[in-house]
């Protein structure tokens, strides 16, 4: 029997469903899948390939004879199972942030830096959600005009935080057109009609941890460990997709027409830009879609040598599954 | 009987109705109230200190013996009568766009350029709604640090576009939450769990009106013609308040503690800034106030001598009525 054994370590998850669909839509050759969760959800069946296979619960043992485990299941299982993973000799591609900045561990986004999934020592890291979408938007950029400094605002949808904050956005919906008022829930305050300028914790400076990723995974994964970035991460009432205010500055002058000629041709990348006929990515348009949208592509009114644009991607497709499923591709 | 006669065009509309409770809560001293609007809604009554008020057709005599007409009837019928209204000697304050950038008109934000209104000739302008939140946080800042910089990503809500959005979001999410697919209707794609990169029409070069506003009113309002604006406006699936994330940069050094220190001694500025504690500006809460609360103040991430913010306002109150009536107060 041909291929690899794939375990995927979160299997019942948002992002772990969306790593099965994406195995099965790319032909990824799987020879055995080995679905793992914490022992709650163990026993549970995921649907693969047509057939219903049964979760097992994660333990030193479950890794044995796996070739590739990816793990989509939070920074701690991650913390304790990589390792074992890794020592069983299987590569793990891991979701969480857990082993994102490791200097020991590649951070990786196929369409940038695919060669360093060959320094890896047994673990390689998947980049946030946010971090992802602007930086396949921006490399090509990068490599034509020189980045020096970027800004983006995000407007991320509550799919990045799971199927609870998925039903909690439709029940709070539900009950504000209801005039009731919802209670909170994993959100501190209700998301429905709201936005909340928080996502992971803040440090003592007032930066929150999902801050911290666009900085510094911007850095890791474009080898630009002095890009200067600005940035804000805010949730906002959408089920899936989010969206990213981008001002990027360029060590030369680079037209609007060169950036968008240059995204065309970029792998990962949909342009979609005439707003005067309001054709503009959208969630709505993006979720279920592998490729990143940009457009409302313009002279940025404030910076020189700057553009501003518009960056929307599916997190749960190459904010995650896909992005993880590609690095796969490549061992 | 003493008092002002004030009258109000587009008096049936979200902002009209604001500006008639505006007018009751701050006691202001109205001799007799002249609600006007187009002939479509002439007949109706208004309420106005628990009375109903018939709504007049705006005519060619509307505005005889008028000491102050608030208009909020949109572009064109401001352009149509606001020359009429002043030529018959009442002030007007316009909240549409149409005059703000004309040079003989001042754009007025009564906390950062009060005294603009000596030099008015018939017609005041009131200044676009996302601006105003944003200079009613900066400017002070400015007067302590120089401003030189500022980037401004909205999250804007529907009902700066009128009722009719405010029940498109309300039937759209009911419908999207029935699994079904609302049509388009005020915009041309659904709001309901969605995001619109689009307010006002766009230029060749994709910049949209809502853009302009921001830079072009920011910099007459602070006379701070040469102050660069980067900026994005985007529509959010929020009934009403908008959220502006704000990277600042100025001529000196501030701290976010000194900028905390600033803010909180600002007229018209509300300082919510415990993160740690989830206490940040959030649209719920901002809805139905007076002040603009800022709150997530931090040293930028990217940026020399700046600091990031995040700013919410009643785009109703303070981002319309609440700051047509401050003006009408000051003359």
């Amino acid at each position: 029997m041909s291929g690899k054994r794939v375990a995927v370590l979160g299997a019942t998850g948002l992002v772990g469903r969306e790593m099965l669909l994406t195995l099965e839509q790319r032909n990824f050759a799987v020879s055995e899948l080995v679905p793992l969760a914490s022992a709650r959800s163990a026993g549970k069946t995921v649907r693969f390939k047509g057939q219903d296979v049964t979760v097992r619960e994660v333990n030193e043992n479950a890794f044995k004879d796996v070739d590739i485990a990816l793990f989509s299941a939070g920074g701690k299982p991650s913390r304790q199972w990589a390792p074992i993973a890794a020592r069983s000799g299987a590569v793990v591609i891991d979701n969480s942030s857990a082993w994102r900045m490791d200097p020991e561990v590649p951070l990786v986004v196929p369409e940038i830096n695919g060669e360093d999934v060959k320094w890896n020592k047994g673990i390689i890291a998947n980049p946030n959600c946010s971090t992802i979408q602007a930086v396949v938007a921006l490399y090509p950029l990068h490599k034509a005009a020189g980045l020096e400094y970027i800004n983006i605002s995000t407007y991320q949808s509550v799919a990045g935080t799971g199927i609870v904050a998925v039903d909690e956005l439709a029940q709070g919906a539900k009950e504000v057109l209801d005039e009731k008022e919802p209670a909170p829930g994993v959100y501190p305050h209700r998301i429905a009609f709201n936005l909340l300028p928080h996502i992971g914790a803040f440090d003592d400076q007032g930066v929150s941890e999902e801050e911290w990723k666009m900085v510094n995974e911007s850095r890791k994964i474009m080898h630009l460990p002095d890009l200067k970035v600005s940035g804000i991460t805010v949730r906002v009432p959408v089920f899936r997709g989010h969206g990213e205010s981008v001002v990027a500055q360029f060590k030369r002058e680079i037209t609007p027409d060169e950036a968008r000629e240059i995204l065309r041709n970029a792998p990962g990348v949909i342009v979609v830009d005439d707003p005067k006929n309001a054709k503009y990515p959208m969630p709505i348009d993006a979720a279920g879609k592998d490729e990143v949208l940009v457009g409302r592509i313009r002279k940025d009114t404030g910076l020189d040598r700057a553009l501003a644009m518009w960056v929307v991607g599916d997190n749960l497709r190459k904010g995650a599954a896909l992005n993880a499923v590609q690095i796969a591709e490549l061992l």
